[in-house]
């Protein structure tokens, strides 16, 4: 068994044109012997924005605490702590914090495919 | 795109001489066509308890809020909010409630078991 507080573990910092004020960190994945799924963790400051994209595979996110925003079919949907998104593969996708504390959400996505 | 807040998703109860105090949700599945794993929603009373159990899949667990205790290797683990759990398959695991308020949990499992 592993148990790790998400803020111990190494953040990758992202920041350019397309995603701006983003950190994220795998929580558990395949270094882990985690072989079906693996676990990240984004923390997106105020402000802050994920990359506009879509892939192949799917997304199952759980917003931990903070509000934004999600894109979906042209629209952007406000989330918050609590609540669960599934995004199916090859969906376009965008988060957004549109709060005034970090927005942080659990992202989970299949084995086999960059962890981060 | 499906979002929903956990809270909004019918809950089943478990309450038995082995469970106490606990709702389970399945908040992302195979009904919305999750084809890889399952993210179920856990809220713990205080004072609650999920079974000790083994079971041949692992568990990826994120404490959304609270505090709580895993049992592992015989030995009770303080966990609480931001803290993730990695639980191998076959490996004993139980989930107390240890604080005052509700201790609530994210966990996923692969597909191809029961979901709650």
């Amino acid at each position: 068994m592993k148990i790790v507080a998400y803020k111990d573990v190494p953040a990758h910092e992202f920041n350019s044109d397309k995603v701006q004020g983003v950190a994220g960190r795998v929580v558990i994945g395949k270094a882990d012997q985690a072989h079906n799924f693996c676990m990240r963790v984004f923390t997106v400051k105020p402000g802050g924005f994920t990359p506009k994209h879509s892939h192949a595979w799917e997304h199952e996110v759980f917003i931990h605490s903070g509000i934004g925003k999600v894109y979906q079919d042209s629209e952007w949907r406000v989330v918050s702590s609590g609540t669960a998104i599934f995004i199916p593969g090859n969906e376009e996708h965008q988060f957004m914090n549109s709060g005034e504390d970090d927005f942080v959400f659990v992202c989970l996505i299949p084995s086999g495919v960059d962890e981060i």
